[in-house]
């Protein structure tokens, strides 16, 4: 992978941030946050303002450009692939680490005195731009909104805002119509005694309706802003989607509908006017409620009085507890995953040992057993095919530069996933074709007691994720290792594959208790750079648990996975496991034989589930 | 515990919160915060405020009373407490609870349009003001400072401010001179380009200068504020205590020195003029570094433009990590508790069959053993000593109309710890004097598990405190059962036996990363109301830890137990122990019979001796 040359490109930033064209007063420093308007995570090519300026095209970054510096923070995850990706003009901030200096530190200390630092005030969350904005105005500097956005004005061949087609979701798959969820966020919203809605998230326009669209890829979300009276609904949306019968019959356009559900449709672009209409008609006491990470443009829309902003959305909390209808959609998406998984694998096997399997190959494979799958829609992030050495960037994605070939000496991970209609899939394996080393065994067997120590948790009602963070970390630890990433995220019901506002990870504090219905990742790991990456990962739904005492009657939680995809035994030193970590695994496996074998067997996959009954013989534990 | 009847004093605080001889406009509502004009959390009788209006007297409590309502905000270790010591005037707010609403939203459900909220503005930390300020104004309320102490106007019998003499530490005890600490705490404002720095909490001032008091108990303390500027030492304390000699040659008063070494004592009342005096004469870019606890009214006496507020001062993260000095000292002062110990449990197990042994007596016991002992200055906090159903009153203190007898039935609970000049202790034990139950040694077991967890935790250099705190509570998860508090606090060195800016609690993100040399408390419990409780406490220290693969060379960190004193094994259930489990017993029971055996053989405390060996023979796990 060579490096993105920017000098030029630099070179011409500078000059638009000195140029009254686009700024009222040269900007000493110009930012460039990862998202787009929506303050997405993945982000549509158009969006790739970052990547387009540095090169590093990873899922989270930001850039700062000054008159002299460079500089891009991005997370552990990244650290690998954004040192790769950027050539010498950039300097890489690792975040996460002790000495790295946050983007104000930095800022404050190479600025010249009362300088002025611009960003889109459409792109910046408006909590980010608040405590950026307190920390340079401290230091004297000043942020300023810059309305064009100059990547933009540099980037000439910048490709279109995509405008999709949707798809309508029935109440088979989301088992509440978009009606009763307006009812449910109205409630929300008398509650709280707020009398506006601002919808900025896509997915959770794309989960208020009903609807998903393909505007971003492995993201089934639209172009779309939505904002919620106590008695009118407006949808912000482009293009002739809205002229689509099974759309216009879905949100019913054209029926006669109580004033209250009636959806007026209007131009995306006209969001800021009309939400700006809004603020200038509330009375005292109407308040807007919006996300405090909704763009700054946005949340300026509505006088600070009339605000109501919280860290996560009633949209958001409700969207993350599953109903019956999503659960069960997602536990058959999941089958159909570990049914190509085990085709992908039993193929692999009789494959690697010919030398002419590649990762972008055997992703390839992937997504072709997926695609056979009822429902299969598309992949829901793009596919980490990682062997060797590349196995320890963790957001790592072959290209053609980077391309390894498998082998039955090195380690294979491989993170993959996919957007049924039913649901997402996200599931890591990692696996060896030929005779893995003790220490690799070992490290992939201290991985694997953190990967059970997560999953078999039992923990009282109201406990928050990050609080089980550690606990995926222990026998690592016991040992001088660790990972640099969090263990697990919120996933989408068909949706984004990381949503809030659950999670397991020892940086989020903020996060929402865990409850009934919601389902999150189970993902530790552990890189030796330079060498191998191993991961296990799966979906698992947060159930009720069964305990001797019942906390008080509060109530307990515990996992089950949804992923069903055999665990390597191969890789396993099985001495290395407690008698409970052993059941654990045998009565893993006994599920994956019962639940995709059958699943196997009604497909017709009968070389698959002979390898799938192979992977799955029960561990013995040497006494 | 009968509680205080507080009708008569309700009605008189209500008639001065309307009195404009006090407040230029009636106020609606009257906030009480727990602690004193430094925001110490033991404050001195004249400061127990909200134990006076309310009857509550725990270490920690927000009473507000509106013209309607009277209500307390508590945390778990003081539920039933509070309910028992309060009227039904009251209504108690269970912290963490799920229902709980905040002070901020429970003031806005209750108070008519437009009201004024008051606050002794010396009392109310900035941060809190800031919080609640925002939260009331957003409402359309105001929260207003109120100069004189509403509470003080009806205290008819208040107190005087204590004014005890002061002790000087010699660099034996303290490690470093307060010298080379005021160069250091120079060094870093510097760092941070701050030209003064304001120390308003108590522990604070008596670290910096190597002085302890007495004015409030249990903490050796001194009501005093410092300011220290590049050139300038102000100490602002009052009395005759600086015409005390050796204080006068210890902070050489007297002395020619170099005039940035020079302190100038001023009256205790002067520092909010003399503040203000600096706040008026400051340059541009000349900050004032202050903590986000100080007081509003300290805060306020700096112009906004001008303050460097953060969490956690400087002093308060020096004085967490223990030198060498200090850790022999807190080493020593643990060996001489758990001489004391020794005895008690001796006596106990000898008395408490005959039926004499109430709960204040063996707390009287305790401390007489204690002040035996060299160096012994006082307790370092009210001894808990709780038998049944008293046990699951977290932080309980016997009083003749609690006091229990102990018996051969119930399970006893010691929490107790001395100020030695060498030295802060806090133990708890739980002992059974006769037969445990079943069901008592299995939740004992737990416990025990879960503080072997934390105790023998490796973890990763940088690791925070509160990512530790599931391991102490996995064993009682997994069946159903669990503690409403943290797992630990930070630990002076003849200083607060409660101290920041570290700890292991799931409700602490703000807290400092541990290091080597820092010391904490590890107290897991489970709490039966109405039966009994338990916990298990030893102090430890974070020490370097050798693992197999040292995390890439960024190290790694554990805990050594400073406290020596043998966990009772009676109460063990071996069979729930893991071979790991067993085998930390043993060990740390090795070691309590090796030092401590030789305290007490040099000691000539032979029956004492014979005890310790007795209750440290090693567990023997049934295969």
């Amino acid at each position: 992978m060579s490096p993105k040359i920017t000098t030029e490109l630099l070179k011409q930033l500078r000059q638009v941030m000195k140029n009254p064209k686009y700024v009222q007063e040269p900007i000493q420093a110009y930012i460039v946050p990862s998202g787009d308007a929506h303050q997405s995570e993945y982000i549509a090519p158009c969006d790739c303002r970052r990547a387009f300026i540095s090169g590093f095209d990873g899922s989270a970054g930001t850039a700062i450009i000054t008159e002299q510096h460079a500089a891009m923070w991005t997370d552990g995850r990244y650290f690998l692939q954004a040192a790769h990706q950027m050539d010498n003009n950039w300097t890489l901030m690792k975040m996460g680490l002790k000495d790295t200096p946050t983007q104000e530190d930095w800022l404050v200390s190479v600025l010249p005195e009362c300088s002025k630092v611009g960003v889109d005030p459409f792109i910046i969350p408006a909590d980010q731009w608040k405590r950026m904005s307190k920390a340079l105005r401290s230091a004297g500097h000043d942020l300023v909104p810059v309305k064009e956005n100059l990547i933009d004005t540099i980037w000439t061949d910048c490709p279109q805002r995509p405008c999709k087609p949707l798809i309508t979701l029935d109440l088979s798959y989301t088992g509440v119509s978009w009606r009763d969820k307006i009812v449910a966020l109205r409630s929300k919203m008398a509650e709280r005694k707020v009398m506006w809605f601002v919808v900025t998230a896509l997915d959770e326009v794309a989960w208020l309706f009903n609807l998903r669209g393909s505007d971003v890829e492995y993201n089934p979300v639209f172009f779309a802003y939505a904002v919620i009276g106590m008695n009118t609904i407006r949808l912000f949306i482009d293009g002739d989607r809205m002229m689509d019968p099974a759309v216009r019959e879905h949100l019913q356009l054209d029926s006669t509908l109580e004033p209250e559900f009636k959806i007026q449709v209007m131009p995306y672009g006209s969001i800021l006017s009309e939400l700006q209409a809004v603020g200038a008609g509330l009375s005292p006491k109407e308040k807007v409620w919006l996300s405090d990470k909704a763009s700054y443009a946005l949340t300026e829309a509505i006088p600070k009085a009339y605000r109501y902003l919280t860290p996560y959305t009633p949209i958001c909390i409700a969207k993350a507890v599953k109903n019956a209808a999503e659960t069960e959609g997602m536990r058959r998406a999941h089958i159909k995953d570990a049914v190509a998984l085990c085709e992908l694998f039993n193929w692999l096997e009789k494959e690697v040992p010919k030398g002419t399997v590649t990762e972008i190959i055997a992703a390839d494979k992937a997504e072709e057993f997926r695609s056979q799958q009822k429902d299969f829609v598309e992949l829901s992030f793009a596919t980490i095919s990682s062997t060797g050495p590349n196995g320890a960037i963790i957001h790592y994605k072959p290209v053609p530069e980077t391309n390894r070939t498998l082998s039955v000496n090195e380690i294979y991970l491989l993170d993959s996933g996919a957007q049924y209609k039913d649901g997402t899939t996200d599931v890591t394996r990692t696996m060896h074709f030929g005779t893995p080393s003790a220490y690799e065994k070992e490290c992939f067997t201290y991985v694997l007691k953190g990967h059970i120590a997560v999953s078999a948790a039992i923990f009282p009602n109201g406990t928050k994720g990050h609080l089980l963070d550690s606990f995926a970390r222990s026998a690592l630890w016991d040992c001088g290792l660790d990972y640099l990433h969090g263990t697990g995220h919120g996933v989408g019901s068909f949706l984004n594959v990381h949503e809030g506002p659950c999670g397991i990870s020892y940086k989020t504090f903020a996060d929402e208790p865990l409850e009934a219905g919601m389902i999150v990742s189970d993902e530790p790991g552990y890189y030796e750079d330079g060498s191998f990456g191993i991961r296990i990962e799966n979906v698992v739904l947060v159930i009720p648990a069964e305990t001797k005492y019942n906390f008080k009657n509060r109530g307990s939680l515990t996992f089950e996975p949804l992923t069903l995809v055999p665990i390597q035994t191969k890789m396993i030193d099985v001495n290395l496991l407690t008698e409970k970590e052993c059941t654990w695994v045998n009565e893993y496996h006994q599920k994956c034989r019962e639940v995709v074998g059958a699943e196997l067997e009604r497909q017709g996959r009968h070389e698959a589930l002979r390898w799938l009954l192979r992977e799955t013989e029960p561990l013995a534990r040497v006494q």
